[in-house]
C-alpha cells in the first residue's frame, strides 16, 4: 500500500478523489485536508462518503509538512496551490511526489500563465512539472515526481484534436472551432448567483464565446499555433459532462478511413478512450452521459459529403476523466500501480 | 390608470410583479426601487423583461417617499418591510395602500410572530392588516388598505384545507399530516451552497419534517388548532411550483359525494382555483406543471375504500398564486378593478 | 370576432393554438378538431386548459367541411396537411384563409420538397402558400389566404441571419455553419425510445450532423446558395426552446458598428425580436429560458478579435415563436387585426 | 469463475446487471440474451457498456436451455418470467441456480398474486421461491436455488419499516401510511406517453394513491396486518432514485433511543444499509442521490415532539439495491461468494 494525502478534500474534486481512493487496492489515504472544514467529519462536505471513511475528520492542511505520504493530490483552487508546491519540495527532493489538480502547474510558460491566471508566484517551478494526460504524456508522468493536473474542457479539446494532430491529416487543415458543453460541476460549489439553481437549471448560456483559458493548455500540448484554434463554451443543463465539439476545416478533401487511421492511431491501445462506432448516426458524436461517474473517454467524428468539413467529439465526466480520475491514472503510473487501479468503475446510465 | 411602486423589484417575487404589471390594463409601474440595484437597468436582474422595462433603471427606496403613487408592493425579504411600512404609515394615512409580500404582517399574534419570525418592530400595526388570500378574505381586502401578501406553501395549504374547514367534515377531521413538494424559487436568487445547481438539481431534499412557518398562517386563517396539523416540506426537482397534499384521517366514513360539496362550495365561483375533474386518475391530485407561470391554483381529492383516509392536493406556482400574482390579485380588489385583470395568462405547458 | 378551427388540436402545437386562443381578443374557437381523440374532452390531451374548454370535446376533422370559420390553423403531422388543403381549397377559393403550421407547404419547390419530406402529393398548390414569418414576408402575409407556419429551427436560423443576408454584410460571408439546441418538445408527443424521458433526460444527442431539413426553408427564404451553410442539431436537456448559434467567418474584417447596424435595420422595428445588450458578455447570446412561453425572439452577437469570425445567436420558444405564436401572428395580419393581439404574454422567467 | 446467464438483457434491468458484471471478479457472463435484440450487438442497448462487450451479441433465449451456466437471472417483463422458470426446471434439480428480477414468484400467496398480477400459470413454484432480500432473508437466500428479486419500491418500504417490525416498537405502531417518489427508470425503456421527456420531466405525478401492488411483498415479508399500511407513489424528476417516507403514528411516546436501538438492531452489521446521523437536519432523511449508481441503502428518520409521530425514510437506486445489485448480492451468497463482491462502487454524487 502506498499512502496518499489529499489537500482541498471538502470541494468537489477532493471528493471525487475520496470517492476513488474509498476502494483503490493500492492507495490508502493518510491524510484528508481541508483548511475551511477543518475539525468537521468528512461525510459533512461528502455525504455519499460517509460509509467509507465513517470516523475521518478533515485535518489541517499543515499536517502534511509533518505526516506520512508518499504521494499527495492538491484539490485547491488556482493560486492556492503554488504556495504549497514551494513548501512541499524539500520533501519532493526527498523522494515524495506531487499530482496538482489546479491550474498552477499547467503551463511551462510564464507569460501564458500570466495572460490567463495572472502573476506566478513561483514561476521557476513551471518546468518541472509535467502536464498530466496518460494519453499524450504516459513515459513522462511515469517518471515524474511533480504532475500537474489537467483542465476539464482541455481534456475534452485535446481527445478530440490529438487524432488530427498526431497523424499527417493536421498539415491539411485549415481551422479549428470548438464548442464544448457543460454541466455545473464545472463551476465548484462556491456559492455564486449564476450557479444556483434557480437560474442555472436548463440553462444554454453562452459563457465563453471564442475564447477560454484552457485554450492555453491545449496549444501547448498538441504545440499547435494557437490562432488555428477557438472555444466556446455553453452551460447546459446537467451536473456533470463535457461535450466537446470541433468544427474542422480541410483544404483539400478527406476520406472517412483517413479518419479512422488516425483514430485509432491515437487510441488504440488506450485503455480509457474508446471510439464511437460508425452506427447509429446519433451516438456517433458522444453524449456525455455515456460515460457518468466512469473514468472513461469517447471519441467520435462524423465528415460532411465534400470531405473538407470534420465534426469531431468527445465526451467525459468532467469529475474524472477531466480530473480526479486522470489524476489518479497519473498516481498509478507514477507510484509504477497498473494505470487502470481503482478506476474500473463502469459508466453509470441511464441515470 | 393607477400608479403602482414596487420595492424589492430586483428579486424574484419582485420581478414577477414587473412581469404582470408590464401588461395589465389599469396599473402603470411608477417607481421600481431596490437598494442593491439602484442605478442599474432593470434588464440587469430581470432580463426576460428587457423588451418591456427597455430604459428603465432600479431607483433608490427613499424614491417612494416623494413619489407618486397609489399603490405599493413590498417585495422585501422577511424583517425588512416592517421599517418600511413604519415610514409609510403617513401616506397611507392620507389615503394610498400598501401590499406587503414579506412575512412580516401576515400573523396577527406578535406572540406568534415572535416564535417564527423574531420579535417584531413594529407589533401596533400587525392588526391593521388583511390576510392577502381572496378566495378567503375578498371582502376585507376589497376595502382595505394594508394587506398583507401569502406564504407559497401556506397558500397551497389553505386551498386543500379550506374545502374541509368551510364544510361540515371538519369536525370529522382527526388529523392531517401535510407533505409539500417545492421548486428552488421558493428559496430566493440569493446564492447559498444548499441552492447551487449542483447540489440542488435532482433533489428530494427533506428541509422541514414535520413543521413550517408557514403552519402559523394556516392556523390562523382557518382557525385550526396548532395540534391538528404537521407540514413537511421536501425540495424537489422544479424551478417553480408547490405541490401540497394532505393526509387526512376522519373518525367516520366519509362519501365522495361528501368532498364534492365540500370542494365546489368552497371554490365553485372563484375565478383562478379550478378542480381536477374524477378521472384520470394520475390527475386527481394535480401536478404544479399545470399551472406553470400562471395564477391558477388545483385542488384535487382521492378518498381510499374505506372512507375514513383522504388525500387532498392543490398545486400552484408559488411565484404568482403564492406570491405576485396573489399580491396582484389583492391590488385589483383594493383599487376597485374586475379582480383578475392582468392575470390572465394561461400556463405554460408543456414546460 | 373572427371565428378559427383548429385541425390537429390534440398534438402539442394545437394545444399552444388553443393556450394563445382562449385569451385572444378577437378569435374565437369554434372547431377543436382531432381524429385521435375524437369526443374526448379538450381536457383529456390539455389539462392545464380545463379551466377555459371546460364542456368543450373533440370533434372530428370532417366536421371543417360544414362547419362555421373564417381561418383555420393546421396543426398536422407532415404529410397529413395537403390532402385536406386540396379538399379545403373551394373554401379558400369562397373567402377563407388557411395557415398550415407543417411543412407540407413550405418549400415552393417540388424536387426540394420531395428531397426532404417524400413526393408531394398535389404540388399545383406550392406556389401559393406564403412562408409565414411576418418579420421577412408581412405584407406578403397579409394579403394571403393560404399561409404556411414556420419551422422551429429555420425560424431561429434566419433570425440569426437576416441581419447579414439584408445587409451589406453578406457579400463578406465565407461561410456559416449553424448550430442548434432544442429541448424535448421540438420531437412531438408521439411515445418512442429516444424521446423517453429515461434516455432523453440531460442528453446531449447530436441528431442531425451538418444536414438538417430546415435548411430548405432558410436557403429559400433567405435566397443563398445551399452550399454556404451547415446546420447540426444538437437535443439537450429542456423542455422548450431552441437556441442557434451560427458561427460565420468573414473574408474582411468587419466592425460592431457594422453589425449593430445590420441588427437594427433587420429588427429596429420588429414588434417580437429584441437584440441583446452589450452587456453582460454572458448574455450577449440569447439563451431560450429568456423567452419561454411567450412569442418573443431574442438576437445577439460576439465578434472576435479579429473581426474575421462572429457568432451571432437567437433564442425562442419553439412552440410559440417557432410554431403557434407566430402562426397566430400571421392569423392576425391576414385577418386585418393588429399583428401582436393575443400574443403579449410575457416570458416565464425563471422556470 | 461461476458463469452467468441474463435473460432480458436489452432492459433496463438487464443493462444494470451487465455493468455489474462486466468487473465482478467471480462472475462471468456466458449468455446475453434478449429475444426483442437478437443479433444486434450488446452496445446497440447498451452504449456506455461498449467498451466491456466489444463483440458480444445477444442471443436467442432459447440458448439458456443448452449453454453453460450456473446461475440465470431472468430481468423479463412481469408474466414472462413464469413459462421461463418452468422450463428450466429440470436444470434447477441438475443443480443450476434461478434469480427472477420480475414480480412472478415474489408473491407465496397464489391469491395475492393473482390480485395484483393476475392468475399465476404455475403456481406450484411459488413457495418454491426465497424473497430475495438479504437484509431479512439471509440464510434462506444462501441455500437456495430459486430466489425472488425485489420490488424496487418494497425494498425501499421494507428498509423503512423492518426498524420497526424487528424491534418492541411494532406493538406500539397505529398505522403506516408511505409515501414514495419515483424517478423515470422505475417505468422501464418501453414507449408509453406518460413516459415521454416533454410530459415526464418535472413532473409531481401522483401515480398510485393509496395503493401500489409493492405493498402485497411488504406485507408478506414483514408479516404484518395489510390494513395498516397505505403506500402513495409519486413520480418525481429525477431518472434514478426512490425515496420511500414512513408516515407512522404510536399509541404511546417513543423516544429518540428507541428509535437508533431499533435501526442498530436491524441494520447495525449490514454492509450495504447506512443510517443517517443525527446531524444536519436535513440530512436526516435520505434523499437517493446520495447512492446514485450504488448498491448502498440509506435509512434515517426523525420523530416529532410528543414521540407520537415518526417519519422514517429510505433512499437508493432503483436500479441496483431496487433491482440488479440486490439480485448480484443474492448471487453471491448462492454461490458461497463474499456478499458484497462486485458491488462496491460508490455512489456518483453530486451528479
Amino acid at each position: 500500500m502506498h499512502r496518499v494525502a489529499v489537500m482541498g478534500a471538502a470541494g468537489l474534486a477532493g471528493g471525487e478523489l475520496l470517492r476513488i481512493l474509498c476502494q483503490h487496492p493500492h492507495l490508502e489515504v493518510s491524510l484528508i485536508c481541508s483548511s475551511s472544514s477543518e475539525g468537521q467529519p468528512v461525510r459533512s462536505s461528502h455525504p455519499h462518503l460517509a460509509y467509507a471513511y465513517r470516523s475521518r475528520t478533515f485535518v489541517s492542511p499543515e499536517a502534511v509538512l509533518e505526516g506520512e505520504w508518499d504521494l499527495i493530490f492538491l484539490a485547491l483552487p488556482h493560486g492556492k496551490s503554488a504556495p504549497w508546491v514551494e513548501g512541499l519540495m524539500p520533501l519532493v527532493e526527498g523522494g515524495r511526489r506531487i499530482v496538482d489538480l489546479s491550474g498552477d502547474f499547467r503551463l511551462r510558460d510564464p507569460r501564458e500563465h500570466e495572460i490567463w491566471y495572472g502573476k506566478h508566484p513561483c514561476p521557476q517551478f513551471l518546468g518541472s512539472f509535467v502536464y498530466g494526460l496518460p494519453e499524450l504524456n504516459r513515459e513522462k508522468i511515469a517518471s515524474a515526481r511533480l504532475v500537474s493536473g489537467v483542465g476539464c474542457n482541455a481534456t475534452g479539446v485535446l481527445l478530440c484534436l490529438y487524432p488530427l494532430v498526431s497523424s499527417p491529416l493536421w498539415a491539411n487543415v485549415l481551422d479549428v472551432n470548438v464548442e464544448c458543453r457543460a454541466g455545473s460541476s464545472e463551476g465548484g460549489s462556491r456559492p455564486s448567483e449564476g450557479g444556483m439553481h434557480v437560474f442555472r437549471s436548463r440553462a444554454m448560456r453562452l459563457v465563453s464565446p471564442f475564447v477560454h483559458r484552457h485554450m492555453a493548455e491545449v496549444v501547448q500540448e498538441l504545440n499547435i499555433p494557437a490562432q488555428s484554434l477557438s472555444m466556446t463554451l455553453t452551460a447546459v443543463e446537467a451536473v456533470r459532462g463535457v461535450q466537446c465539439l470541433a468544427h474542422v476545416r480541410f483544404k483539400d478533401p478527406v476520406s472517412e478511413a483517413d479518419l479512422w487511421r488516425a483514430c485509432r492511431g491515437a487510441f488504440g491501445s488506450e485503455p480509457f478512450v474508446d471510439l464511437c462506432p460508425a452506427r447509429p448516426v446519433h451516438l456517433r458524436i458522444p453524449d456525455p452521459k455515456l460515460v457518468l461517474g466512469s473514468n472513461r473517454a469517447m471519441v467520435g467524428f462524423v465528415l460532411d459529403r465534400t470531405g473538407r468539413r470534420l465534426l469531431i467529439g468527445s465526451g467525459i465526466d468532467n469529475l474524472m476523466k477531466g480530473a480526479a480520475g486522470t489524476a489518479v491514472q497519473c498516481a498509478n503510473l507514477m507510484l509504477g500501480l497498473p494505470e487502470d487501479e481503482g478506476l474500473a468503475m463502469p459508466p453509470v446510465y441511464p441515470a
